[in-house]
């Protein structure tokens, strides 16, 4: 019998050194609200979304290929963009047939250190395209890295939860001896019934519901609202 | 009414950086072996242990301060070294008025890096010596960061459980607003009563007990068996 692809979970993108990441496929998780945002977007019909690392880069990228610029500092539109970070501001009626170039605080440094460091293949995962997400993976039959953003780098419940179901649904097909997948894996147990509750006892959530943005975050931890697969390439994330 | 101080807990090494540990008390976890291993030589009557980073300086040092050698790999005592990583080596009998030379994998490493960065103080803390950990934090009103040594910088139960195992019983005197201290206290409370079933889970328990070394593991999430507070200072720990 064959053996099983191996999985991994990186609790912050300061432990992606310690993984081999090479010829796996590697789902950046930045479910507060990048990955959602991007789901969500591209579900929604936008041509492609550029994910930079800066505004002035936004700001270029933008003009040069007539994009939707985008990025939120502490749940406001940055000065000299146009839209923020929220998945509401992407519906199809806006967004359709668009280029979004879009600067995050944590999901867009994961998104090129995974293709730097050599992972073969990047998507995007996030509870709104959870099941394309783990279909895709169980299919695959490759080594994979579930890589959690984290908030500036330091451990988050919310991309751990993530975690945690993705490797609910997919655990059967893999081999998995890590500590972290199997507290992920937990967690997601624990809190399964009681997600949308639970979420408020983050971190990431008294820092944003501070800005208004309840509804937001109830968004981001609903399965399967925006099914669709985000694969980052040539720095650009398309769906697939 | 005076702010309560601060607690944090630090899921690995890598992650240090991350936070302010000036002016904090700081406590090394190394569950599966280390800081087990240390309370438990310096209940025993250990003179003084020195942790120290390599093997060549253990034998040096040794030899210096007429010390015993002390140093595993894979679950063998390291060539050049006299015993062995397992608190179950330094019972009274031996190890009474004796100083300890120890090389380790990942607690040593983690007790220089606090000191380094600027703790006040450092002392280390596992079960065998968990309650004389807790009064004394709770004692000195003083921020404080629970430091995961993990196994080569990856995240690790074994040591999560400790720390969740502290929060449980400090939380009350601590302003805790931290997504990893808020997971490992789950994890914590989830496997309070099984925690010598469960950490037959753990990816360290798979590791050492392969060496045969399953009753070192359970010893190692026995509280208080080793009652006594190691502070690490001037390069040794001493017992207060």
């Amino acid at each position: 019998m064959k053996e099983k692809p191996v999985l991994n979970t990186v609790l912050s993108p300061k432990l992606l050194d310690l993984y081999n990441i090479k010829d796996s496929i590697f789902v950046v998780i930045d479910v507060f609200r990048a990955t959602s945002t991007m789901a969500t977007a591209l579900y929604n019909g936008a041509k492609k979304i550029i994910p930079v690392d800066n505004v002035s880069k936004c700001i270029e990228i933008g003009a040069k290929t007539g994009g939707i610029t985008a990025g939120e500092r502490d749940g406001k539109v940055i000065e000299g963009l146009q839209y923020g970070n929220s998945p509401a501001e992407y519906p199809r009626s806006f967004i359709e047939g668009k280029v979004l170039v879009l600067t995050t605080t944590n999901g867009t440094k994961l998104l090129h250190m995974a293709l730097d460091k050599g992972a073969s293949e990047v998507i995007t995962g996030s509870f709104p395209n959870i099941t394309a997400v783990c279909d895709y993976l169980i299919a695959q039959k490759r080594n994979v890295i579930l890589g959690c953003s984290g908030w500036k780098d330091k451990f988050n419940l919310e991309d751990t939860l993530f975690a945690g179901a993705v490797i609910e649904r997919v655990k059967e097909h893999f081999t998995i001896h890590c500590d972290a997948s199997l507290m992920a894996s937990e967690m997601y147990q624990k809190h399964e019934g009681d997600i949308k509750e639970y979420i408020k006892e983050t971190t990431h959530w008294h820092r944003l519901s501070a800005f208004g943005l309840e509804k937001d975050l109830e968004y981001c931890v609903t399965n399967d609202v925006a099914p669709v697969l985000p694969f980052y390439k040539n720095s650009e994330l398309i769906a697939k």
